[in-house]
C-alpha cells in the first residue's frame, strides 16, 4: 500500500490518446494496447470495445466518458478537465477513442487543452472506421479506373444541417465516406439524386468489424427503403460510389442486411 | 519433414490481405499478427517494415515483389498470378501490403483476381499513413469549427497527370491529404494558388512514424522552396488545410525540417 502511494506521488503526469479502431479488439495496434498496459487511468467512450479494459493494469482507474440514449455523461470540456486532472493526481491518462482519435474524434481539442495546461501528450493512431469497413466488406475505397480518391465527411454538424462538403462531394468522382450521418440519410440521397446520381451504389455498414455486423447495398434511389426494411441502426458507416458494386452481393436485392 | 510434406498437401488455399500500417511495426494491428503468425507464404512490399517478417513461421517462404528504384519487381498481374499459385500449392498467403490494402494499394484488384480463381479470402485493415502520420504529428484532420472532412487522393495516377480530384479538392474547406505526390508538389501548390490559397497552411511528412521521420511545414506559397532546402524526399504525405496550423511548430520558420 505503501510503495503504490510513493508510485502515484512520483508519477509524472502525461496523456496518450489512443485509437482503439473499429469495434473489433483484434484491429487495435500493438502500440494501442502497450499503451493501455501502462495506463494509471484511463477515459473511454462509447464506441469503445470495453472488452479491451482487460489489457488495462487491475489497479487503473477505469472512467466512462461516453454518451449514453444520447445524454451526454460529460462535455467536451469536462473530459478535457478530467484528463488534466487524473494526469496530475495519477499520472499517466490514456484517452481511448473509438476508431482514429482525429477521424472526428475531438482528439485535437483535447491536445490542445493539454497543452495549455502543460500537460505532455502522445499519440498512437487507430484504425478508422472510415477507411477500414469497407474493405473487411470487400469494398476497396480506391481501385484503379473507378476511384482515385475517397472523402471522408461527417453526417453530425454542430450547425445541425448536412454538412456542404457533402455537396460538394456529390459533383465529384471520389468515393464518399459519411460517418454518423444514418439518421440524415434522406437528405444526403437527395443530395446525390440532385445531381443526376441515382443509380449511384451505395453501402450502409452497422456495427462494422463486430459479430453482429450488418450491410444493406442499394442505389441512391433505392437505400432509404432498404435500411428502413432492414431495420439499420447507428453506428453506421454510409459508403457512396462506383467502388461499391465491387461487393460479392451487389446487386442481388434480395440478399439486403448480409450477415457476415 | 514428412509430416511437414502432408501438411502442405492438406493446406487449405486461402489469401489474407493485411495492412501492416504506415511504417512502425508497432502499428500492426494484432489481427494483422495472427495472421502473420499462420502464414505458410508472405507477399510484401517495399513500404513494409521487415521487420514484421520475424512473426512469420520460420518455415514460411518470404517473397519480396515490392519496386525498386522505380523498377517495379513483378507487375500487378504477375503479383496476382503469384498469389493464387502460392495459395494452391502452399496454403495460407498472407498479402502483407503498406498502409492499409484499399487506400491506392490495389488490394482490390488482387481480391477480384482470387474471386476469379476461387481461392477464399480475407481482409485485415492497417493503419493508413492517409490518417496516422498528420495525427503522430499533432495535426488533427478534422477539427470542430476549422474542418469537417477530410480527401485523400492518390498523386499518381494513371494519365501521369495530377487527379482532377485535386483540382476540386482546392476549391473545398476539406483537409486534403495527397499520397505519393511529392514529385508533383509544385504542380499540386499551383492548383492552390490558382483558387487564391496562397497562404493556406501544409505539410510534408517523411518515414511518418519511423525513427528518421521528418516534417517540414509552411504554406502553399512556400513549400516548395522549404521541401527543396531540408532535401525531403519519397515516402511522404502532405497534408494541406487549416487544421495544420495546429502543429506545435508551424510558424517557426526556422523550424523546418523538424526531426522528431
Amino acid at each position: 500500500m505503501h510503495e503504490q502511494q510513493v508510485k502515484k506521488m512520483n508519477a509524472y503526469p502525461k496523456i496518450t490518446l489512443v485509437g482503439a479502431g473499429p469495434g473489433d479488439t483484434d484491429l487495435i495496434s500493438l502500440k494501442g494496447l502497450k499503451a493501455l498496459s501502462t495506463a494509471d487511468v484511463v477515459l473511454y467512450d462509447a464506441l469503445v470495445n470495453e472488452e479491451l479494459l482487460e489489457y488495462v493494469p487491475k489497479e487503473a482507474l477505469r472512467v466512462f466518458v461516453g454518451k449514453r440514449a444520447n445524454q451526454h455523461a460529460y462535455s467536451q470540456q469536462q473530459i478535457n478537465e478530467m484528463m488534466v486532472a487524473y494526469a496530475r493526481s495519477n499520472g499517466h491518462v490514456v484517452r481511448l477513442k473509438g476508431g482514429d482519435p482525429f477521424v472526428f474524434g475531438r482528439g485535437g481539442e483535447e491536445l490542445d487543452h493539454a497543452a495549455l495546461c502543460g500537460i505532455p501528450t502522445a499519440v498512437v493512431p487507430g484504425i478508422s472506421s472510415a477507411v477500414a469497413l469497407a474493405g473487411l466488406q470487400g469494398i476497396p475505397l480506391t481501385y484503379r479506373g473507378i476511384s482515385e480518391s475517397f472523402w471522408v465527411i461527417t453526417g453530425a454538424t454542430t450547425a445541425g444541417v448536412i454538412s456542404q462538403d457533402i455537396h460538394a462531394a456529390a459533383k465529384t468522382g471520389a468515393t464518399v465516406v459519411i460517418l454518423m450521418g444514418l439518421n440524415k440519410l434522406t437528405e444526403i440521397v437527395t443530395v446525390f439524386r440532385n445531381e443526376g446520381k441515382g443509380n449511384l451504389p451505395i453501402a450502409v455498414i452497422q456495427n462494422g468489424s463486430m459479430p453482429d455486423e450488418k450491410i444493406v447495398l442499394g442505389t441512391i434511389d433505392t437505400i432509404v427503403a432498404h435500411v428502413k426494411d432492414q431495420g439499420i441502426g447507428a453506428p453506421a458507416v454510409i459508403v457512396i460510389g462506383e467502388v461499391v458494386a465491387k461487393h460479392k452481393q451487389f446487386g442481388l436485392e434480395q440478399a439486403n442486411a448480409i450477415a457476415v
